[in-house]
């Protein structure tokens, strides 16, 4: 896989100068860090925060926006940032009503994030957090769950927001957080692997004909190795392992999101949706609302993934709908 | 290369059934046709169309909507629809305001179109075009200028059809179209070449630390194979090349687009938008409107495509700024 880039060692910096350039009217780079902010930050509603890697775009920067973050805090390519920059941006933002941290459930960013909030309390600042675990992915060896935060990141970014912008409080954002989180599920399929040549190492091969259910988006290995199917029959999959996770009566309403790892064409994932709407017709799940395209990636992956989120409140829909200017999610 | 299809003969009724279920809040499909409306159309504007192969989502039917399209008629992957659903998308939406084709210069677009065209002005209808051919390619061994219309197509889907919604008239738009193309200038780069298996024959192959300069978007061949370079190398080729098409008093301000073509992740478009920033900077060119991602992309093509507009009338950047709701541009 070929990569387009300058010196490896300065994506980060290129990578938020490029984004932010373009979208300098409604965001604000802290030159040399890793964050970035909305252009102006309101008073008056909780800060949300949240990030990771570089390697995932648009997410997290995509996300800064009216009804979603206030900031995203970035580290190098599949790094999440240090902790002192993320309490940097924390400080930064701090407006007196409390900051909540969105965090991806993976080891470094718990360490990181978590130990960031430590030290922002330490100064006396309100601040709380909530961990995103949709992944359903399982270890192919010990059947462990893997519960790594992936794309259904983007749901809880959007719902809170909007909920945040509304006036809820850090306790009811917090609170909301955790109610969502367990009805969100996201599964992945790799059709070739992420392949960051001099960044990080490759931690699988596939073959020409090959694709790997249950991957992550750093790269990590999934739980099935297949031959490459049609469009249908990965859908068949995915869909029966996310309904497994569910308690029937929660399948009522969902909200569907299928996500393209970044190297996967718009046409694919058209016709990827066309096979989910079809299954979901047939077990008579009603999709309420839905996205399509590209909103977190991994970095020179070609695959893609489905999240569900069971909607157990219809203010959640309100969330999801009320418009951004985000520029992920617009 | 893989590919997540199912059926290749399907591939058209597929994904086109699958944008428009994702956006059936603005979008009609006329099944089992290529036809796709904006789900209300205006009575008091001129009708715009455009369309060509599958393959490029998310042209063009993601810019279908207020101030963009009217409709966009499909054929199958890298081929244009026939004459006869060009004619019939023209009898469903004309709403005697008259009708403006905006057709991409290919020798098959151009002959389905115009001949759509001819049929229509014999039923008496008021119908015109104006035919996008922003690619600054040349062919390798006779340096004739290649003149087809890529990337830059969108950016006359989106200043014609905000004029359009502005109350121009036919004559107006036709006008104002042919005013405007000759300031868009496209050049593209590959990484890897179209490769849509089973589909249409792959055109050239690249070994793995090559790219191809001035190739096209159904996977021909361009003007020049290189070793892979730095995106700051790769920037500096590409606006030297576009400079070249312009006088030099043309260049004061312009609006830039940096395209993938769809296999290229966001992270290396960002990368690359921060050089051709610089370059900009060091040429004291302004750019006063600029847009990076996937907008007419090439089936399973990775790599990209600059385009630069000259500015020649701020009426234009009001234009290109005015909001839109097509899910491709907004």
């Amino acid at each position: 896989m070929k990569q387009l880039i300058n010196s490896s060692g300065q994506i980060r910096q290129q990578v938020l100068a490029g984004l932010t350039y373009t979208y300098n009217d409604t965001l604000t780079w802290h030159k040399q860090t890793g964050i970035v902010t909305k252009k102006t930050i309101s008073k008056n509603k909780v800060v949300l925060i949240s990030g990771g890697g570089c390697g995932h775009e648009p997410a997290h920067v995509g996300y800064i926006g009216e009804n979603m973050l206030d900031c995203a805090v970035m580290g190098t390519i599949f790094e999440p940032p240090a902790s002192s920059e993320i309490l940097q941006a924390i400080e930064e933002t701090y407006n007196g009503q409390g900051t909540l941290l969105i965090i991806k459930n993976f080891e470094k960013d718990l360490a990181r994030f978590l130990e960031a909030e430590r030290l922002a309390k330490a100064k006396g600042l309100t601040i709380a957090h909530v961990i995103v675990d949709d992944d359903c992915s399982i270890e192919s060896g010990t059947l462990k769950k893997r519960r790594r935060g992936v794309a259904g990141t983007v749901l809880v970014h959007k719902i809170l927001g909007a909920a945040a912008s509304q006036g809820k409080s850090l306790d009811e954002l917090q609170s909301l957080g955790e109610k969502l989180i367990p009805l969100i599920k996201t599964l992945g399929v790799a059709f070739s692997p992420a392949s960051p040549i001099g960044v990080i190492p490759q931690q699988y091969e596939l073959a020409e004909d090959e694709m790997y259910f249950g991957i992550g988006i750093h790269g990590e290995p999934g739980y099935r190795i297949e031959t490459m199917q049609s469009s249908e029959r990965i859908a068949i999959e995915l869909v029966n392992k996310l309904k497994q996770q569910y308690a029937k009566k929660d399948l009522t309403q969902v909200a569907v999101l299928v996500n393209g790892l970044g190297n996967t064409p718009l046409l694919e994932l058209g016709v990827f949706m066309n096979d989910v709407q079809q299954l979901m017709d047939i077990e008579d799940i009603q999709v309420v609302y839905k996205r399509m395209g590209n909103f977190l990636t991994a970095y020179n992956t070609n695959g893609l993934s489905l999240t569900l989120l069971a909607i157990k409140d219809d203010k959640w829909l309100d969330y999801l709908r009320i418009p951004t200017d985000a520029f992920g999610w617009r």
